[in-house]
């Protein structure tokens, strides 16, 4: 077994520009957008060729009930718990091409530059492709990591709906994946750690010119669903003082959402509102009733309660004054993480040796990490993205500075693999 | 020719409504709601059982371009221009039985119990399918009577797209509707009169006891869509003094056109947004666009337009503040409609003739009616619906209602028809 020297462990970062290029290509959005459902046809295209590029790689490949993917380097003391990396492939509407990606395709390219330096590990190297981290068809984001991490019931979860009304269990057997979903929890000590390479999506990096993040928390998200139900009626014969319109209802609650963020007092503190569907939708017919997709984050997680409660205590009065009924189903309320203080050690050595420019930060977006770390030591490494913008089409990070990252990732899964 | 007493004519009730329970099973949406949009699978089967009862009441059929359908019952002097009825059987989604059925199942109805009186007309009677009254589709209302009534550009309309891309041309052609839309308008002096038989779709008729109302005028509706654009992300990311959120203005717009429409200080002015649609759609995801579709209404014009300005205002202000681009675009605008005096005595005569208590009042919802007038004299019977709810499944009119109001329409054509 070689030693840790970074020197000798190079990323080939034109081939893994092509390959990130390519997998861009399985979408339903015209490009530069990505748009990526899971189990979409897309989906399962792109699966299949993040599948050979494992199986060129010479990694055995394992599949769970929910679609979760496992791409196993077998270390020369394979009892011993594995490290992993991995993020998803899956994308919003009109996203772009570099969220999650980078961290699947990336950690490929970590594990053949590693190969190619004559590196051998002790501990295995997993790399995980998460299910559907994006919560556009069911609701809930991270959802195969929540099941590894069983911070989902089983049942419940195979009985969610999408919007065509059809069951995970359905969907995911179409696909190919049956089994009990209960089968998808890790066993105990499976992992010796966790570590994500990701986009920062946000600004910090670029902003202060850093080569690499090193996350030591991420923020804690909730997700509500507030279903409003008013009166519907003729557009042109309803009089105003007679309404009960949902959907001016809805509007007040986004507002409600967006002031609740602005007013904790912290930076730190987001709320959106991202979904709005409006029944029954025509122009000339007064909504009865609106449903609003709302996210609150926070890095505190008392303070992202106290924003939700200022939301519960607008919708009331919002609810009375307007005489329409407003109910806030939970979608989750996730407690924060604190990354695990041997794997930042081990990044930011990783990022040092190299010379690279590199900082400690938060992480205001969730990942699959935040459910990794309930199982798992773990950590993130960012690298910067123009203008923090993600979810878009004009999402964008350099080659440079992805083969930079991919670099720190291998370097820190060797070191990982190692101890 | 039998002379006009109106005892002679005897309206059943009973088939007509069962006619009308039958047509409401050509619907997207599960009893009892209906959902009917132009040229569906529904819509076309719902032709074919009008058309069917048509021919059975040996009326000529004749269609137009646009699906526009006409039937015939040829008068004694057939070179007179005719006395036509009519109103439409497409429905908003989720929408009840009664809006628009009653006035072409009734005037069938109208027709076959003048017919079993041993009436003939001197002038031609005919029937009025107008295709498209409801927006839906198109997001123009009354599309079939403005064709008619040359109040659209053809080739600008055969262009126009429905939600999924589709252009009108094309949709009318796979729905047998051939030839170029320019055919459509009506030749001079067509018709003598046009009356319309329809449900009230506000309160008045009921709260005040009455079994007729008898139009003299019709609101003039104004359509707007709202394109709003602005900054998309990551909804964990951007913070919130950085974010250009189309969707909370979009919020703020809706909020604008209520006070606008509650500012003019008169209870005749309405407005309404009953569509918003949020891109990307996503609830991690900032909105970066977001379009309303709002309705104007009014039976004052300029008082209409100070509202519009009210609201081109607030936008305006809005923009500017969350830094997003608001565009207006005016689907349309139209001018009030008074009734004929010819056709508001005509109908007042045959309901006093049967003793029904009858008011004048105006017309809040617009009809095809409004654009019949531009090239007839033309007036509208108005009968009581429970609650003044229209647009909605519960919308309700009695089987007796409905027959008083056929009766009036029928001693109405009648008289009109032996001018």
């Amino acid at each position: 077994m070689r030693s840790m020297s970074s020197d000798a462990t190079t990323v080939d970062g034109n081939r893994l520009w092509r390959e990130l290029d390519a997998l861009a290509q399985f979408s339903e959005a015209p490009a530069p957008a990505v748009t990526r459902v899971v189990f979409s046809d897309v989906d399962r295209r792109a699966r299949e060729y993040v599948k050979a590029l494992c199986r060129e790689a010479l990694l055995e490949i394992r599949e769970d009930a929910v679609g979760n993917t496992f791409a196993r380097w077998p270390g020369t003391d394979p009892v011993l718990p594995a490290v992993a990396t991995g993020s998803h492939i899956d994308a919003i509407p009109n996203a772009g091409i570099f969220d999650g990606t980078v961290g699947v395709l990336g950690a490929i390219e970590a594990f053949r530059a590693l190969r190619r330096s004559g590196f051998d590990p002790r501990r295995s190297l997993e790399l995980i492709v998460f299910t559907s981290e994006e919560p556009t068809r069911f609701g809930v984001g991270c959802l195969g990591s929540r099941l590894m991490c069983s911070g989902l019931d089983p049942d419940i979860t195979d009985n969610m709906k999408d919007r065509d009304g059809r069951a995970l269990a359905e969907i995911r057997a179409d696909a190919g994946f049956t089994g009990p979903l209960s089968s998808v929890a890790l066993k105990k000590d499976r992992y010796a750690a966790f570590v994500e390479l990701h986009i920062e999506q946000g600004p910090i990096l670029e902003t202060r010119g850093l080569d690499i993040g090193v996350v030591t928390a991420i923020a804690a998200p909730a997700s509500l669903r507030v279903h409003i139900e008013g009166e519907g009626g003729h557009a042109g014969a309803v009089l105003m003082p007679d309404r009960r319109d949902a959907f001016l209802a809805a509007a007040e609650v986004a507002l409600a959402v967006e002031a609740a963020a602005r007013g904790t007092g912290s930076i730190d503190s987001v709320g959106t509102v991202g979904v709005c569907e409006v029944f029954p939708g025509a122009i000339n017919s007064v909504p009865s009733q609106a449903t609003l997709g709302v996210d609150v984050r926070d890095i505190e997680g008392a303070r992202r309660d106290a924003a939700l409660a200022a939301i519960r205590k607008a919708c009331e009065e919002i609810a009375a004054r307007r005489r329409v009924s407003i109910v806030i189903e939970t979608i989750n309320a996730d407690a924060p993480c604190q990354c695990a203080p041997a794997i930042i050690e081990a990044i930011a050595a990783a990022a040092a040796a190299r010379g690279l420019r590199a900082a400690s930060l938060i992480s205001r977006a969730y990942h699959d990490s935040l459910f990794m770390s309930r199982v798992a030591p773990t950590g993130m490494i960012f690298i910067p993205c123009r203008g923090g913008v993600s979810h878009r089409p004009d999402e964008y990070a350099s080659p440079d500075a992805i083969a930079r990252g991919v670099a720190v990732l291998a370097d820190t899964l060797a070191a990982l693999a190692s101890g």
